[in-house]
């Protein structure tokens, strides 16, 4: 669980795997994206084992994922909130999601679809595209190694 | 490795993660989209042991992400390519490497950034949006079970 080889990586999918690249992490930010805070729940509906599910947890609270907070029913457990950078996964998650639609289903198979509540058609594809919108292919991007700015 | 715990799952996402929820298994995929297709360019660009990269390329060509063929060379090795669905994890890949650009680097840090090749500008923000572009927030879409159908 410890991979902290990819930590210092100048490749952002790489640093970005040592953090959230494990099945369970990403089945947990899944779930507290949909509103999941207790660890009981979490256990429950994940059906995993209660010490990795507590090594998991403690990791994203680490890597600021995840906050502590008081369980606002005043019991002494404590809640598990996304911080506005868990909140950015989602974008990934809905990447995997389309993906396995794509990719993961027979026909008729029964599948948990991510649908715009206004009008209850699935969400726009996600693609690569380019700062002004073109469509970006395989062969049209290039790898450059570029200092990061803010802004 | 084997966690077919998921794999019959309703949800995407955690169907995905049966396939491809593991770090390794990613970077592979990165690398082979940016080109490598030979076991030993795998295990040279990666540092990562032959019997786990044996394995996971493996699972990968079992769930057909890749493909074998022969090396164009004539030599006996076979090469690893990338399936259409494997070529279509990109967009998974550019979803993870923002997320990544946005928390894991410090100002002046540096790191790789995937540009147009036509005007050297990154690409744009992958974001959820509903069908007809309007930007979806975290309170603006819905979990349905639907059955899958084509088109």
């Amino acid at each position: 669980m410890k991979r902290t080889r990819f930590a210092s990586d100048a490749c952002p999918v790489a640093r970005s795997l040592d953090q959230i690249g494990d099945a369970w992490t990403m089945l947990i930010i899944r779930n507290a994206l949909a509103g999941t805070r207790r660890f009981s729940d979490f256990q429950n509906q994940l059906g995993i084992a209660k010490n990795i599910l507590s090594a998991r947890l403690e990791k994203l609270v680490d890597d600021g994922v995840l906050e502590l907070r008081p369980d606002p029913s005043g019991s002494r457990h404590q809640e598990y909130h996304l911080t506005d950078k868990g909140r950015r996964f989602r974008v990934v998650l809905l990447a995997v999601r389309q993906w396995g639609e794509d990719h993961l289903f027979e026909d008729g198979e029964e599948m948990t679809l991510l649908t715009d509540q206004r009008d209850g058609k699935p969400l726009r594809r996600l693609e690569a595209r380019s700062h002004d919108g073109r469509e970006i292919g395989d062969a049209d991007a290039a790898l450059e190694i570029r200092r990061r700015t803010t802004g």
